[in-house]
């Protein structure tokens, strides 16, 4: 069997991730990393894999088959994300909910235009979750679900608070309000906002100088990300920073609700829970099924851009349709 | 929009079930009810519906699109799958795990030689359960999984039951075993086979003078069904169970563990549950889905047969692509 070849196109936690998973997928094999940061560099410290210059991309034509785009949403994919569409396969994460619809025309065209497939907004959510809501909904028509994210680190949020000034370090967990889930376990509907459903819990190393009060408070009062919510900030050393935050864990859970019979008169329930230790591990995970998935898409002559709502769910797997059915079905 | 006309072969509990359901799917309608009992007696219990002899059904063409096939697996749709599939665009719930390959080779070729499509083996499981230990897998390549069944009415244990000498009526309750599911939720990756997992209760109406400890016996002793398994018998009276035993819920769970890291540091843990108050109506849903679906792969002029593992989630949803993009991705 020839290995698909795999490209990685950024070479932070993603990445990195990406690097080390591809061993687990045995009809996968990695072919190429590129990087805006000195090769050289990253050469040294990952023995073995092969490093380019990511505005050497157009010359890899030949050597790499789906490109995984491990940039950021805000700024690297918009930009990389139709440029790489148009000179390999490519799969992405790109996770900025609101411009997804956005990001699908700019990737389906470019991909197109050059006859090649990428595989868009995958991961765990956008992504998994998004399968398990499309699922609860075609099956259970009339019902309700909802969606809790955490206990988790967002890095957005740990970003945004490393921007605050007198601050050195954050992390910032997204907690869900236990009384929200069970409400929604007892299939009582309630209406909640994303503020219902979570709270904030700020870990920061602040500056030795700093004013702690007006660290926290200026935190607490940031639009969007903080000012809607239920917002604790805890100051700790960067030793404890260091001992008691050093992972990227997440999780997240769908629950749908739904009535069937003559009078709606029986309940059903579909629950869909993820705890992951490593975010950015599992999302490399989700990342490397759907090259696979694309390879095969490529194969029968498909293009443009797709998410994981169009593809079939054997194409994510490395057995055959056969054993499939006879293994797992 | 033209709506989808739905055909229901089969007028037990899963029919039943999905003449009532239908109304919640807006693009499909219920076209025709096809039984081998006399159409009248249905028309009667249920007005407005259309009822025709089962042997009627090559007459049907110009009338129904999809027809769902809701006799049972053990001796209805071996016989019936395979002739029906020769006529309409089909969906089934064939739940006979081990006969899989062979039923779905039969559908297969009886839909490519009519050039009709059949969606074979759905549910929840084999279906949607399947479906969650394809994805574990996909993503997490390194790691295990089990499935956990119950607590839920067996109909075919139930059914066993009933051929007991002694008994007049019978419901089964597997029950999955607390400390095999809590096992594996913590990650321990136990071995378990099916009876290591799951436990099963009886609930017995014996006739007056029946000998109640022979019964029990003759009912723990029955091989696959009962004798590898930790089996009790209750017996109780008629009103008993018409009073606390008369519904058909059942409950369902798959648990997938994986590692991820370069020394596989990092654990993960995907988890699905449902909890059905009726299962019939449940499984009828998964069908009238798929039902959605096999029109839409029969447009593009596919034929042949096919499972949830092959079906573009997208292609479930009364939703368009555009539309689930920017509401559930």
């Amino acid at each position: 069997m020839t290995k698909t070849r795999i490209g990685i196109a950024g070479y932070g936690n993603l990445g990195r991730s990406a690097a080390i998973g591809v061993r687990q997928f045995p009809d996968l094999e990695l072919a190429a990393v590129l990087t805006r940061r000195d090769p050289s560099s990253i050469e040294r410290a990952t023995p073995g894999v092969k490093v380019f210059a990511l505005d050497q991309a157009a010359s890899l034509a030949d050597r790499v088959d789906v490109m995984l785009l491990c940039g950021g949403s805000l700024s690297d994919l918009p930009e990389q994300g139709p440029w790489l569409a148009g000179l390999f396969h490519t799969v992405d994460g790109y996770d900025t909910h609101a411009r997804i619809p956005e990001y699908f025309a700019a990737m389906d065209q470019a991909g197109r235009a050059a006859g090649k497939l990428s595989v868009v907004a995958a991961g765990w959510d956008p992504g998994l979750l998004s399968l398990q809501r499309l699922l609860g909904r075609a099956f259970l028509p009339q019902g309700s679900d909802e969606t809790f994210w955490g206990k988790g680190v967002s890095q957005g949020h740990s970003d945004a608070i490393r921007r605050v000034r007198g601050v050195l370090d954050a992390r910032q967990y997204t907690i869900p309000r236990e009384e929200a889930v069970e409400a929604v376990r007892q299939g009582l509907e309630p209406e909640l906002s994303t503020a219902d459903k979570h709270y904030r819990e700020c870990f920061v190393v602040a500056e030795p100088d700093a004013d702690r009060e007006q660290v926290a408070n200026e935190i607490r009062a940031m639009p969007h990300y903080f000012a809607e919510y239920e917002t604790t900030v805890h100051f700790i050393s960067a030793e404890e920073m260091a001992r008691d935050h050093g992972g990227l864990p997440h999780s997240g859970q769908m629950l749908r609700t739904g009535r069937t019979g003559q009078q709606r008169e029986n309940r059903h329930r579909l629950s869909y829970s993820m705890t992951l230790d490593s975010n950015p591990d599992f999302t490399a995970h989700v990342l490397l099924a759907c090259a696979r998935a694309a390879m095969r898409m490529a194969r029968e002559g498909q293009s443009g851009a797709r998410t994981l709502f169009d593809i079939p769910p054997a194409y994510l797997s490395s057995l055959s349709s056969e054993q499939l059915r006879k293994q797992l079905l």
